[in-house]
């Protein structure tokens, strides 16, 4: 059975906390009866209200479809405590397996889509595609994070940053120079 | 007078080794004889070859209008050694300084751009605006990176990862996962 940890209900305005830092993120989705996760690594924060975010999602992701007919999916934040996990998604496709039970992972019931949260993870942003303009030209989806849950402690999980090659950067110290900026600035 | 290190030629179609980790970066323009330098966190790789990045450059920067009229950018790595500085470029308006004059930085000649890179930060990669259909609906740029530099040591740079609120993760230790990969999937 897996661990349970305390999430708390996280303002979607605000995610940027999170993502803004270049974590590798897992994507689940559903669709059909099936889910799925992928590692995704190229995405960025593109708006505070509505809480928005691009990503890059490669046509040859079993996830692909899956998401642009559903329309909708949950961008998942691991720690390190999952290196091998997030690695291991990376190299399997969805077609030919069933990720949640290969790896051990929690499908949890999601509050505003149908794709589940991963309970392992330390944070869980649902999403609905708010705009394709993109997609066919570049892969590039812009997602609305419609609900946001994270982990209460620790406030600054250990996540990793993907350089290719097969290393990845492990998130280091937190430093705030809060007092340097002008606060409109922050 | 600046400490002048070594850079070196990096290939266009591997700046992810740097970008998609998620630093903040400095983008410096250069439109009508005026050069310009802003600090930015949203931005994703987008494609290999050609090797394009996405950003979002908000319209109340003075960097907007330069960048979108030359139709050119340099986006430079900052290290830790310019964390104050990358802080007190956010918080200043080109409007009003030189940036460059005022942070002490050098402008060094770019290769393909007009744009000057900034000596002082560890890698440059010089932009030129590759598709602008999202500017108007989102701040949001594809830029392609058409030349880039860095320097050839420390292959892996103290970099600056922005969480809002005035708050920096500083990149953190290395680790390799390459024997977990399936060689197409690194």
């Amino acid at each position: 059975m897996s661990r349970q940890v305390e999430k708390r209900d996280f303002p979607v305005s605000e995610v940027r906390r999170y993502l803004e830092p270049g974590p590798i993120v897992l994507v689940s989705s559903k669709w059909k009866g099936k889910t799925n996760i992928m590692t995704m690594g190229w995405h960025t924060v593109m708006e505070f209200t509505p809480s928005l975010v691009g990503c890059v999602i490669a046509g040859s992701n079993h996830s692909f479809h899956m998401i642009r007919k559903s329309g909708e999916c949950v961008i998942n934040l691991p720690t390190t405590a999952l290196t091998d996990v997030v690695v291991k998604i990376g190299n399997t496709s969805g077609a030919e397996i069933d990720k949640f039970e290969k790896f051990a992972l929690t499908p949890d019931k999601a509050h505003k889509v149908e794709a589940p949260l991963i309970r392992e993870c330390h944070a869980n942003f649902e999403c609905r595609i708010y705009d394709d303009t993109l997609v066919d030209k570049y892969n590039f989806f812009i997602f609305e994070v419609v609900k946001a849950n994270v982990v209460v402690s620790p406030k600054h999980p250990e996540t990793l940053h993907y350089t290719g090659d097969g290393v990845f950067m492990v998130s280091g110290k937190i430093i705030s120079r809060k007092a340097l900026f002008r606060p409109g600035m922050l």
